[in-house]
């Protein structure tokens, strides 16, 4: 638990636009389609033949992140991804963004400069172009918003409301990790707060607090599907658990879904904390949120293209609708999955 | 300075989706080129040989708008407008917009209906489509960030580096009455604090206050554009005042620039009123800001084409980086004008 705001420059030295162009002066333009970026009153985008896909995601301090065990990096790289995550999930690629950040006069220059890095970081690892954004204050906290434009030949972009009857329920990855990993650091806080002689425990949790602090999105998965010619009836990111989200694929395509508890995939490490924590570990892994996986439909006769593909599982599938959303248990049992609204206000 | 927050239902009622289906439901697709709204992991937009122009806008509550004198309507429409104003400035048509929104719980869902009554006569007059967003929530306070995605003819685009030397710098409108608008609401604000009884006094004050409160895109100066076959060669919009944008516009062209102070258009009500506050008129109109005109560059061979337009000015002419940006004065001096570089942290 380092102390991000050590050295300081004031960013009133350098002023709004001194500080935009510190910031963003080592992102690269790397797309043909970026035709301007920073710098105008807009970014300019041309696809030529390709559709443009957009999404934009909110992170607000004290209710997404907690600056006490988030370094800057990591939150700058997680902005982004969480996004790109959202364009992979359209099976698009990601080819722009753009960052709106509101501070408070506690962050330093050398603070964006932290959070800039892991931006930076991310469009690097996924080949996105920084193309624009705003800068500005805020009375209390650090909030950014990020919005990511992605590409996709129009035929091969997939939605949520066109899973079939019958099409097998498949997730990528492993899930309850990252929410796990936030337990963890929830619990360290607490230990810190009421004897800040003590230091973190960290050792040992590296899987489940990465997951937690740097998830990635599954740039791979979308690759691997293009590779064997694979084109998921439906899907969805996985940002508010397994069960929201099934319950959102279902909503949408008028079904319901059949999962077995033994196929929805946990890592030891997620299995063994849960244990520790006196939680069920399929419990985190339906309503924990934040893994960032995909969970996406196939048409049965394309098993084959999925059945050795690495980290893909297949794990229920698709059933009427007046059958609802059930889940298997190992110890044979039927439950309704209810969807874990969110409610964080 | 009625209570916004006078009924209300908590929006915790209605959960994150049931909130965000809540206030959507009754905002149309128009544009064939939105092929997917909102509902997925994002939006999907197809503009076949046009270029995709994006911009993007954060207002926080206590930087931006104080929620003392802003309706929370105008403060939705105001929020969508200075994006399209972005997109205008670009020379391009805004089709678009994704709208994120943090709030604290003393917003109910009454609260946000007012704002995206706003949001929604936004996209209604300027005819553009609400594609996506995101909603979270705050620990403090209203934060609303707005991303526009416009369209244009590759070769109509127009940028902020590609003014020539010799062109007329022009301008839409009339500049610094938003600015004096914000200052009557101010004043009105600390009468009203120090003394509960007494009411507002804003009679005949309806053109500050409103252009304070409801600024307007210029839609109408790209559409005469259009119409007389103009393409302007350099173009920005206003919205940190006259001076900072005529800085940008030369820095980014590598001009000097020549100002008439009897060229810069002053509404009648703002001459006034700053007169009223011991201001000086023109320093209102240079460093005001919010007025979202259009500050724009033509070659002098187009001098015709908007001669007779309404509502256009020539103020100016763009000259040698060496000689400086420079105001001709009324009476007769010359002044450096400096960009008034925005400082609020």
């Amino acid at each position: 638990m380092e102390n991000q705001f050590e050295s300081k420059t004031d960013v009133n030295d350098l002023g709004e636009f001194g500080l935009i162009d510190h910031l963003t002066k080592n992102f690269p333009i790397n797309h043909p389609s970026t035709k301007k970026g920073i710098g105008d009153d807009a970014a300019v985008i041309d696809y030529g033949d390709l559709a443009t896909v957009v999404s934009t995601d909110m992170l607000v301090e004290g209710i997404h992140f907690d600056m006490m065990y988030t370094p800057l990096m990591h939150l700058g790289y997680k902005a982004v991804v969480v996004n790109l995550s959202d364009i992979y999930a359209m099976n698009a690629t990601p080819k722009q963004i753009t960052v709106s950040i509101a501070i408070s006069n506690r962050f330093s220059v050398e603070a964006m400069d932290e959070l800039y890095k892991g931006i930076h970081k991310a469009c690097a690892f996924y080949n996105v172009d920084l193309v624009g954004g705003d800068m500005t204050s805020s009375p209390k906290g650090l909030i950014i918003s990020v919005t990511a434009i992605g590409a996709a030949h129009p035929d091969k972009i997939v939605y949520r409301n066109t899973a079939k009857l019958g099409d097998l329920l498949c997730v990528t990855g492993d899930l309850g990790a990252a929410y796990l990993g936030l337990q963890i650091l929830e619990r360290e806080k607490q230990i810190y707060l009421s004897n800040p002689g003590i230091q973190p425990e960290l050792d040992g949790q590296t899987y489940l607090v990465g997951r937690q602090l740097k998830p990635e999105a599954r740039r791979d998965a979308i690759q691997m599907f293009e590779q064997n010619k694979l084109i998921p009836t439906s899907m969805i990111d996985i940002s508010d658990g397994l069960a929201s989200e099934i319950f959102h694929l279902c909503k949408q395509s008028n079904l319901g879904a059949f999962v077995e508890e033994s196929g929805v995939p946990i890592h030891p490490d997620a299995e063994l904390k849960a244990l520790d924590f006196k939680m069920d570990p399929i419990t985190c892994a339906l309503s924990g949120g934040e893994d960032y996986e995909l969970l996406f439909t196939i048409n049965p006769d394309d098993i084959e293209k999925v059945k050795y593909l690495p980290d893909i599982y297949i794990m229920g599938e698709m059933v009427k609708k007046e059958d609802g959303i059930k889940l298997h248990t190992k110890g044979g049992n039927l439950h309704a999955i209810t969807a874990q609204g969110w409610k964080h206000f």
